[in-house]
């Protein structure tokens, strides 16, 4: 469950032959409706899914890892239907090993839906329960966001963790995944869809879009899609922000920085910029620029290159160049997600100068301060405006899985709802209930009545 | 501080005379920034705002409210130059009268001043900590949203509590009121800006737009404006959100429904379908549509005409329409927030059918059951999808301060980030913040490594 923000881009263009097709799959839509209606429906069903209780959401999630299980066979050779085109189109091997759906995938997935059951019901929570006055009781209470469209990469693992995630948390999700898996995506999706209406859900808990073209009709849906998270290139989700009204939640980029400062251990600093380096180049966590106090640069630099071999190369400022066998760091460096093991190196006066240079170039994704000093570490994660802040430890570290939170639907970049790995809690707003007996606003305008406002 | 969303729509004209005057107010523009400049001082001041203690934000409260009491007399100077403007320009009664400051406007300034310095700080508090393995912990802390662009209505009290409300949260504001109110603004605002800056609080902490035409320029802000909150008319809020990439926190109507359920006490139904139309019909918090259970419509229609005199004009379905003096009710009533004493009414075969109503017509804003049946209640309350879900009680309850949250910055219809009232809570988010000792993600990748996720 790594984050995963690379690589994956849709264009945007219709194809008619797909179309024809997808028609078939996805429920709604079998019944000749088009595509607006069908998310209308969708909708509708959004109220039922966040009225069901919890059991009805857990046997729900219960039958479908049951249900994947007992059809393993049919799920195995719809991927080997991929991994042939795959083949036969020459995709690169990372992809292909992304794309790979096998005994070791489907017990993941299968072992992630069981813990997804066993976490707490992320509905029907009290945030808070307040007496405004006698007999008059407002209550705060967790409730699904509704609709959710998410548009992820070429993993099919992606498509039953974000689906599970939906279901336990009684929203209805769109699913569009990266075309390559097509067949393993659809597979999936079917035992998926069948397992978990049998099990009590409405027909409209889950859409599976295989039409590329239906992802411009989707944006298009304000009325009936709450959110979107799209996972994918920076121009993917550039594309999806500025082409709709629904509220999106992700990440464009992933600009992550360390920053060695005067007061770091090197023994510790050397394998953290390693690793968030190299462990997952593609992935977004991954660190594209070093920051080094002016007074240990010439101790670490040399060593790390001397560390990490032909493992990295290098994009030094002017002031770091003649340290190391390195091409020149221009301006644009600074605003480049490499997906590459490509590290740009700036050398900086003191931790404001790095401060700054992270909150201007960064993505507020997550930053790293290399210091035994609290003080610097301190000023460093407070003044550093991301969603992560970290000391002494790889950038690798941000993701939902590494956090604890059983699985993630992307990672927020944004600040408004959800920030950083989105787990269950960024997949419930709320909603205020007031019961009273007949109050009125009136008695309290002309002081007939007075609020208490006692929390309960 | 009643929600508002009425009468407020902000011409996006350019206008050379006032474009001048402004530029002389807003501290960053005095040095002859641009406004995109300036808004880029404001972010970077919003990193220390971010930073201060507690101490700090109660103490510049403190000097607000010391100074405007201080400088009541140039306030209500400013104030009576709008007032005679306004008297001049011949502006409504209900605009003249929020438009005035006076003595009462100012204690109740002052005293809710008092109140948020005394209300707990709603920042730095963990909202998770979590060991993920030895010496690896994960904190996730609130922290303010950044830079909040607020545009509000003719009511300068409104200016105080926003500039209030965001130093309490630590955010930067930029300010932009109603340019009937221009002088009285201007007045309060630098009256505040003055004894916030000298107790501590960096420049950029708040700006005061004057200029209308700027508005189209903080819209273009997306890299510096994390968030709009924007008071006004259904077609100026539609106006943001179609111009802006900054995400938009707001409502744009305030369609709320009053079904009166087959089970309702009609002793308590009536006052509470009067004091929801009439207590103050221009807010959007008024009920515009009551929908009534075929088995009391006969009975309780006529009863609700004689108890409302003339002070309700009702518009009715055609199975209503001859139970009482009426016009006909079009599709298009159920589409409308009046903002007037106009109700339309429909009568609804059952429960289904008015949850099914208010879904389609209403605003998800706030919709009220009257019902003794406590099931009816609670499916009425589970299935409406609206921020404020409301049982026997005016729908006017729906406010910031009617909650309990000492006050607001608006009424979010939105289901992402805050719903309903918006008080501190709501201009708050979080970071995560991960401290270890060096560890690296391939260690727990080769198996070198195991989380251990235990919650502290």
């Amino acid at each position: 469950m790594t984050a995963v923000c690379l690589g994956y881009f849709i264009k945007i263009n219709h194809d008619r032959k797909e179309n024809v097709e997808s028609r078939k799959s996805s429920r709604y839509k079998n019944n000749g409706m088009d595509f607006t209606d069908s998310m209308k429906k969708v909708k509708e069903d959004s109220f039922i899914m966040a009225s069901l209780a919890e059991e009805t959401r857990n046997a729900a999630l219960a039958a479908v890892a049951d249900a994947l299980e007992k059809n393993k066979d049919a799920i195995f050779a719809a991927n080997e239907k991929d991994l042939a085109y795959a083949k036969e189109s020459s995709l690169a091997a990372p992809i292909v090993s992304r794309l790979k759906f096998d005994r070791g995938k489907l017990n993941s997935c299968i072992t992630g839906i069981n813990d997804l059951i066993g976490l707490e019901d992320p509905l029907f929570k009290e945030l808070l329960k307040r007496e405004l006055d006698e007999g008059l009781i407002l209550t705060k209470t967790t409730c699904p966001i509704g609709v959710i469209g998410v548009i992820f990469e070429s993993r099919p693992d992606a498509l039953v963790q974000i689906a599970s995630l939906c279901i336990k948390s009684g929203n209805c999700s769109i699913l569009k995944g990266g075309s390559e898996a097509k067949n393993t995506n659809k597979a999936l999706f079917n035992i998926i869809y069948e397992a978990a209406v049998n099990a009590g859900l409405p027909k409209g808990f889950a859409t599976l879009i295989e039409d590329r073209a239906e992802i411009s009709e989707l944006l298009k849906c304000h009325d009936y899609v709450d959110l979107l998270i799209p996972r994918g290139s920076n121009q993917f989700v550039q594309y999806i922000m500025d082409n709709s009204k629904i509220p999106v939640m992700g990440h464009a980029d992933g600009i992550c920085h360390i920053y060695v400062d005067g007061a770091a251990n090197i023994e510790k600093a050397i394998p953290i910029i390693i690793d968030s380096k190299t462990q997952y180049a593609a992935a977004c966590n991954a660190a594209e620029t070093l920051l080094v106090h002016q007074g240990i640069a010439d101790l670490i630099i040399p060593l790390l290159a001397e560390a990490s071999g032909n493992k990295i190369k290098y994009r030094c400022d002017a002031r770091c160049a003649s340290l190391i066998p390195c091409e020149p760091a221009t301006e644009k460096d600074f605003e480049t997600e490499y997906l590459d093991d490509i590290l740009s190196i700036k050398i900086v006066d003191d931790i404001d100068e790095a401060i700054r240079h992270i909150n201007r170039y960064g993505s507020h994704h997550t930053d790293c301060i290399i210091t035994e000093d609290k003080d610097s570490a301190e000023k460093f994660m407070s003044l550093v405006d991301s969603a992560g802040v970290y000391q002494n430890c790889s950038t690798r570290f941000a993701d939902g899985f590494r956090y604890g939170f059983g699985a993630e639907v992307g990672i927020s970049t944004g600040k408004i709802h959800a920030r950083g790995p989105v787990g269950l809690d960024g997949l419930v707003t709320y909603k205020y209930k007031l019961v009273g007996d007949g109050q009125i606003v009136a008695d309290y305008a002309n002081g007939t009545s007075t609020f208490k406002f006692h929390d309960l």
